[in-house]
């Protein structure tokens, strides 16, 4: 029942699509009982129309969805510009949707989207989508969708993504190379695409390197900013405190500085931090960080090109068009030796 | 010709304004000669008439719209937050438009939105904006519009504000009262509303200290940020060094900071430094930035609360409810006394 299109419903009553069409401009050219039909069957599947008469065809709004979980993270703002680049180029609009981490806000905002206010949507989805059913369905409609930096692996659709696994593991291998011999990584969902594998990628290295590993390890934090620094506070205060952290996302490396501080560990001395972060200030915190840069900008780019070049074409397989773009690691004085 | 509606319309022709409407909608229940001449009339008239039909007087959307220069700036990544708050609150959808700063990318939203697609508008305009004529001719439409942070005065509607002169007063009070006898001030635009209300504060600061003033002592920086190194650098590097920096907006703090270092000047020993700033980074910084701490969550719920409090009323005056709310300033490491 996921994938109610116009197509369904026209088969479903045997008259044809331009018919249902009718029905949802109230076109005179059909009877009254035809479009009564029409309408109480979309009802009952749960099939939202196209609110904009005519462009249920012809795509014409020019205007693109961008469904992402917040903006206060320089991950999602670089993003955002590499998006809104490719699409003032193309002469296209965007609209961005905020989810805020929250699955009901986003199925919410999907199941809006299948009124057709866009013609198509680039998406990254939240640390708490665990099915991907609202996305087949608003794909099902025949909906162009494209996935950036956190995907949903079961929907056959463009992906754009970054090396998340081979970064964590060079990210983690430098801490070993840096001395390290109990490293931690701090993630935010076991749910997510790129939570699995920088995860993976961690582990690799330490098995590489032949460092013990134990379930304690890996701290799992929230978007909770208090509790965030409460759980990693007392991870660096127990008996086997971490001498490195690998930390998964920017909001964590704000409480991870502070904790140290307030245990009075140095940042390199005692602890050694790599973040994945693209944050404009890395270079003048106390101490500069070392970064997992990801291609922000040319990821948001790359997605949005791929869409839009689906919206200008009449069969074009999405599924064929993804892509890997590689992040970096710079090195600073967070991961210095003694 | 700004206020073009589709009353002007239905006057202009003699006819009514439910003839006018449905000519919009392509209704059969009017002449094809009629229906043809409100679409040339609309047509020359620069009218954009509403894509939702039934909304045109009932305003269902239950979507507002937050047209705003960027996202890179936690003052406005914060501000979103406190709007969604609110939105999510009273069951509305939030779409976001970016300006990147571009005037005229803030006029093409503009009369994109006259197409109805949302009930309301919340906007803080582009340091480029020098006219409101674009700003006039939506809300003459009839589409309510509030204005957050960065406003336009001659727009009669509701403004939210901070105490943007007073709080670069007490900024620079500190400088004066920390020791600093030569403070610049860093701003990004001769036309923005804030940037005067803070140059202002700034000046009158100097003004009771009894501290000397020259213009060289206003540094405009832009958008680029390889060119805003360049200019403070150049400042810093001359003969009449300031000793003492008001940031008037986040982005300059790392070109300062990274300035000073280049230069091998101490913050705060040879430069203290206050910033304009929500940065979650701060506390972290080398050393831990003093900031103006604007109220961003709160005046971005006050903002869009006021919008949906006119959007279910029937009559309410926009201009009755601008609201000022006060800015902190958190003292820290970089304005330390020797």
């Amino acid at each position: 029942m996921g994938n109610v299109t116009i197509r369904t419903l026209a088969e479903e009553l045997k008259v044809s699509v331009a018919t249902v069409s009718k029905a949802f401009r109230d076109s005179h050219e059909i009877s009254a009982v035809t479009k009564q039909r029409v309408l109480d069957l979309a009802a009952r599947l749960n099939y939202v129309p196209h609110p904009y008469a005519g462009s249920l065809r012809k795509r014409t709004s020019k205007t693109i969805a961008v469904v992402l979980p917040e903006v206060a993270d320089s991950f999602f703002s670089l993003a955002i510009n590499g998006i809104e680049a490719m699409a003032q180029e193309k002469g296209y609009h965007v609209l961005i949707y905020l989810t805020h981490e929250s699955f009901e806000k986003e199925k919410g905002v999907l199941k809006d989207l299948q009124s057709g206010r866009v013609d198509g949507v680039l998406m990254s989805v939240t640390s708490e989508t665990v099915a991907s059913h609202h996305i087949q369905e608003l794909y099902g409609t025949g909906m162009p969708v494209v996935f950036f930096d956190r995907i949903c692996d079961d929907v056959a659709t463009a992906k754009i993504t970054t090396n998340d696994s081979e970064a964590a593991y060079l990210a983690t291998q430098h801490l070993i190379e840096r001395g390290c011999r109990k490293i931690g990584l701090l993630s935010v969902s076991d749910s997510l695409s790129i939570s699995h594998r920088r995860t993976e990628g961690f582990l690799r290295a330490l098995q590489n390197g032949n460092r013990p590993f134990t379930a304690a390890d890996v701290v799992l934090c929230s978007n909770d900013a208090a509790k965030n620094y409460a759980v990693i506070k007392k991870r660096l205060a127990s008996r086997h405190r971490p001498d490195g952290f690998v930390a998964t996302v920017e909001k964590l490396i704000t409480p991870v500085y502070t904790a140290c501080a307030d245990l009075g560990l140095s940042v390199p001395g005692d602890v050694k931090v790599v973040g994945f972060s693209n944050l404009p200030t890395a270079t003048i915190l106390n101490p500069s960080l070392t970064t997992v840069t990801q291609p922000a900008f040319e990821m948001g780019k790359a997605a949005a090109g791929t869409l839009l070049k689906a919206l200008n074409k009449s069969f074009f397989r999405l599924e064929n068009e993804s892509a890997v773009i590689p992040s970096v690691l710079e090195i600073r004085e967070s991961t210095k030796s003694a």
